[in-house]
């Protein structure tokens, strides 16, 4: 049987690159995320910034907005955000600024993502988990630059 | 005369100023913006994080995605930001996904702004003029502290 425990955090990522996938298909770089608070998912977005043609839609940046709203309150310090894709340093500014309890990120970004920075950017009590299922969020994203080349 | 060369980095503070106003009535950090192409101002935003209860909605980011949506695209290589307060790690990280030509701040932020990193995390073009009116940009936001003291 291949049972996924719903509270783990190969369940929740595996949301996230549902997620993703919308991306994908909608012909955005197919990054997804969602936010949990107490193991339920709160909020889901992924990556609109063709659609919405502004650089700061990415599927972070809307989970967090999402998330706030559903909770009616700005802060998210009893949740964890699950993304595929490392974040960039916009959206670790966010989750500072929202006090996340954690962040979980499948693919690692040493380009763009918030980890090069020697200091850390993210709120004192954010705890990171790197590498989770990243070989499906690094192998989605591989396959849409492939497509765009191929074009 | 009191003139004001309507092209110089002071006019345009003083409309970011006007927008930072517009937040202190209304019980928001007083934090506006406004960006700039080619002399002419394309957008204009304020602090909205308490009435839209959410962390992202600094006058930058609204700034950023209402120029966009003015341009009909979401890089902002001709464009300057002025903001009345130095900006934060999220701000300035979305600057440099838009490709910002320039950054113009007022106050410095020694506690929250990106400056405070020892590595830019700006675009690697985007020049920056700090300190413009920045007695007049600090005293905005002191009175705003100042009055909450109080109550």
């Amino acid at each position: 049987m291949d049972m996924v425990d719903p509270f783990s955090d190969e369940y929740f990522m595996k949301q996230a690159l549902i997620e993703a996938q919308k991306a994908f298909d909608a012909d955005e770089v197919p990054i997804g995320a969602v936010i949990v608070c107490e193991n339920k998912i709160i909020s889901r977005a992924h990556n609109l910034t063709e659609r919405l043609n502004d650089v700061t839609a990415h599927a972070e940046m809307q989970a967090i907005t999402a998330a706030a709203d559903y909770l009616g309150g700005k802060y998210l310090g009893q949740c964890t955000l699950y993304v595929t894709l490392e974040p960039c340093v916009m959206c670790a500014g966010a989750t500072m600024l929202a006090h996340l309890k954690g962040i979980t990120y499948g693919a690692g970004d040493s380009k763009k993502g918030y980890a090069r920075l020697s200091e850390s950017i993210l709120h004192k009590k954010t705890k990171v988990v790197p590498g989770v299922l990243k070989d499906e969020c690094s192998n989605l994203i591989r396959a849409f630059f492939q497509d765009k080349r191929m074009l």
